[in-house]
């Protein structure tokens, strides 16, 4: 089965990890056992470490998806009678704004299309223009294009507005820069199987300890509330409910090599090199990345699919696939695009690997562009 | 590191896996690939045939612990307006009425204490007094004593009374004999971790097909909704959001050796001859399970602690824990115990050794009892 000759992935997450990592999920942990307690005490030690969190913020890990993180800290964190305004600039931001009004909160949007950053002074304007607001919902990195949000001006504008942010940094996390001796801000959120390298299973909130607190008898789910996840494991030092032990353990795993390896800046050099790879790769073949470099985040490029009668996206992924290569599909509603991840235990060569690939595979089609 | 030497798990999940379900997880799966897809659909028909599923029953699965699925079944399957009677004997009898209580909805208790079954006379006089009752939930063993309940007496009750019956059959599902065509149930709620013995990441809901078409908007949660869960996978082949891939991978790996082995039939058997050796051994050295073996399912023992003044619970699992076997802690509110899973990759011979390391602990802490 050519699946099972490790393809490589660029894909967004689940994506490619190192046998080490993987080798860390070869032992069962009990979920009540001492040691592995200490685990999940240190995971989220180093997870708070990565936003010089010290004691003003904590850790929680969630079991789950990604999204089941962000439900939780905004149906855990705000206030039955807050009012969210999201900034939405892609999928990610509809999905936060539709996850809140659906647990019964009130919602409001800011719409900057598919193809724009958010935009600091309309932040302004619509908190300035209504009071009820309470906290700002924002994507980092909006993934279903590759945009990089201008975070630290909304940061900016959403305290001098007297507002709270939280910020979904799901595919940013631990690459892009984000401290919170640097931009104020009650939680953000990330998962085990993006910038960190580790297997899917898992999210986890960092949040102000303060929000923490006041956040008891909000959540409007039993299995996604933060808080009660959150004193519960301050008084036990366990999950409150079966952790995917495997899981933690490998990502603990993958927080040794992303030690090891130099941390945030040089996993942030590492993917910029990736990036730039394979953006330059494209285009010495005729493909055209969506994306101005100004707004192109490190994490996953949109690319224009080849303007050609031959483009069809399934066979075009079966084929590159044929040569070890897995690619994602596109998710802009407008325009015929394809992406390609470049986050993981990848480097250079794997995407110049990726590049030659989709070379081969557009020749093959008869749609070779230059 | 002791723990790094695959201590045995007596526990009721996370347990012991195979080596080969453990190496399932040595491949990174793209979560949006068409292997990965055909990975999710021949789980779902694995799971929905070992309750002779067919085409009246879908499997939806779901990320995060077994409490997740619990809660998605309930907020899914239950209109707004309806009303659940919980059956409560345990924590997770418990734990079923307060997530429903919590999402908003109508519940109701019938509580049976910490040692009763439960009596089906008392669901048929209940729900006799009160129409409004829909639907009704019940735990099939119920984990924090090992308490097995008379399921199919209590099935056959909610449907003579044309109420709905929803199954945590958490740390039944695979062993306990469940079948559509014996007993008339709604859904039934299971996880990767226990007696199918995967590792812990993910929950399935197998519920009526009937059902789930109806039960769209019923969810207070986006993470958490079924039904949207169930039409995009049938729409896509997807999971809708990232799903565990390694967890996945490890649970179709552990479904292999399950049919192997010969399925629900034979897991039962060595389960049994697990729970008889555990019990004559503790037995013969003094130690007393706690329940009448009439009502004691094969799946966790909860035994007296010794009426030891050097008892102690901590130090006695320390101890334990030393000669390479790891216990569960008591979850009963009155009465000093701890509890011994007799699930998992595990056999006599296993059960053997930890009675071994139990009567060795209990004579060096001077508490010989025999
Ligand atoms: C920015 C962002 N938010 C949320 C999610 C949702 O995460 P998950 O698919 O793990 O639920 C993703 C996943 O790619 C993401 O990139
Ligand atoms: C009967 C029962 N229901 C629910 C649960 C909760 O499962 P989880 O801990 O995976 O959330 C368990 C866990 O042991 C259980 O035994």
């Amino acid at each position: 089965m050519t699946s099972m000759q490790a393809p490589l992935l660029l894909t967004p997450g689940p994506l490619t990890t190192t046998a080490r990592t993987k080798n860390a999920m070869l032992h069962d942990w009990g979920s009540w056992d001492g040691d592995f307690n200490a685990l999940t005490a240190r995971l989220g030690r180093r997870l708070l470490s990565i936003i010089d969190g010290g004691d003003n913020y904590a850790c929680v890990p969630l079991q789950g998806s990604g999204t089941f993180a962000v439900e939780a800290a905004i149906g855990t964190l705000m206030p039955r009678d807050g009012k969210l305004l999201v900034l939405v600039n892609g999928a990610y931001g509809k999905r936060m704004a539709q996850l809140t009004a659906m647990m019964g909160r009130r919602v409001d949007v800011a719409d900057f299309g598919e193809t724009s950053p958010v935009d600091p002074a309309v932040v302004r304007e619509r908190l300035a223009a209504d009071p009820d607001i309470t906290h700002v919902g924002v994507i980092y990195c909006e993934t279903s294009t590759g945009i990089l949000n201008p975070l630290a001006d909304i940061a900016h504008e959403v305290a001098a507005a007297g507002r709270k942010l939280v910020i979904d940094a799901m595919s940013a996390f631990g690459a892009l820069p984000l401290s919170c001796r640097e931009l104020a801000f009650e939680a953000v959120v990330g998962s085990s199987n993006k910038c960190l390298e580790g297997v899917p299973g898992m999210g986890f909130v960092l949040a102000r300890t303060d929000a923490l607190e006041q956040a008891e008898g909000r959540s409007h789910s039993l299995s996604l509330d933060l808080h009660d996840q959150w004193r519960y494991m301050s008084r036990t030092g366990q999950w409150r409910y079966t952790p995917p032990t495997h899981v933690v353990a490998a990502f603990d795993c993958a927080l040794d090599q992303y030690e090891e390896q130099g941390g945030q800046p040089s996993r942030l050099a590492r993917y910029e090199a990736n990036c730039e790879t394979l953006i330059d790769g494209l285009a010495a073949i005729g493909l055209r990345s969506f994306l101005p470099s100004s707004i192109q985040a490190p994490i996953i490029v949109t690319v224009h699919a080849p303007d050609h009668p031959n483009w069809n996206f399934t066979e075009f992924y079966r084929r590159v696939k044929e040569h070890g290569v897995i690619l994602y599909p596109g998710k802009l509603t407008a325009v015929e695009t394809f992406r390609v991840g470049c986050i993981g235990a990848i480097d250079s060569g794997d995407m110049e690997r990726g590049v030659a690939a989709i070379a081969s595979v557009l020749a093959d089609m008869g749609m070779q562009t230059n």
